[in-house]
């Protein structure tokens, strides 16, 4: 039994790659970018979230607001480039979803090489997201997000 | 990149076990028992499903009538007891599931065995299938099926 593989094949599953964009005062150019990868889980058995968070040594585990499971959620950046996006690089996703964290793995690079504060890199994080499978309703449409 | 640990960690988050009872003229004692393993999957990625597939030598894959994915699914009680469950023993679940998966290995082993055709049997089968996390709506009652 390899538990990095089991993770992996768990995450193929009920894992969740996702990158929102929220109008942001603070940011440069006016938005900030938000990569996030979870797991969900129902409240009665959080084993395998906090395998997650013991493999990957960061993280947060909580209650999902919107309905009765537990989420397991890792958005620092640094967290995702160094411990997240090496885990699936090296324990490869067998699924479509690969190509979904493909597309995630780059931005979250885009991120760390603060591409994202340049109006060329932003745009790229923006059509690389669109390209996503979405995971649940968009809050802003592509159009109105692109620069 | 272990696929055996991938598939049981794929089957933790999104497989089931189930066992149904239907009252049935053509058994000796008036119900059909139908244990089951399955899996489910968004229609435009079945990869996985294929996995389990040809993993396990058996099995269908056909759409779910009740929405839009695919199922994979292993019926045969031979094909459970042969194939399906020697391999969940040998890459075990790490959650609770494990509890349900072992309740099921049981039921389909007495199967086997024929002991569901004495009232002993039977019943046994009867309490450890309601011991199991139910999946979705029984169709029965405990008391309506335990003779």
């Amino acid at each position: 039994m390899d538990v990095k593989s089991y993770l992996s094949g768990y995450a193929d599953g009920e894992g969740c790659f996702c990158v929102s964009f929220n109008k942001s005062r603070r940011h440069i150019l006016g938005w900030e970018i938000r990569p996030s990868f979870s797991v969900s889980q129902n409240r009665d058995r959080a084993q395998v979230l906090e395998m997650f968070q013991e493999h990957f040594g960061c993280g947060t585990i909580r209650p999902d607001r919107s309905d009765q499971t537990l989420k397991y959620e890792v958005r620092s950046v640094d967290d995702l480039v160094e411990r997240v996006i090496p885990h699936f690089e090296k324990y490869p996703f067998l699924s479509d979803k690969e190509q979904d964290f493909k597309k995630f793995a780059t931005i979250c690079r885009l991120m760390c090489e603060g591409r994202h504060r340049t109006r060329e890199g932003f745009n790229q994080i923006v059509d690389l997201a669109f390209a996503m499978n979405p995971s649940g309703a968009r809050k802003y449409a592509k159009g109105e997000i692109k620069l």
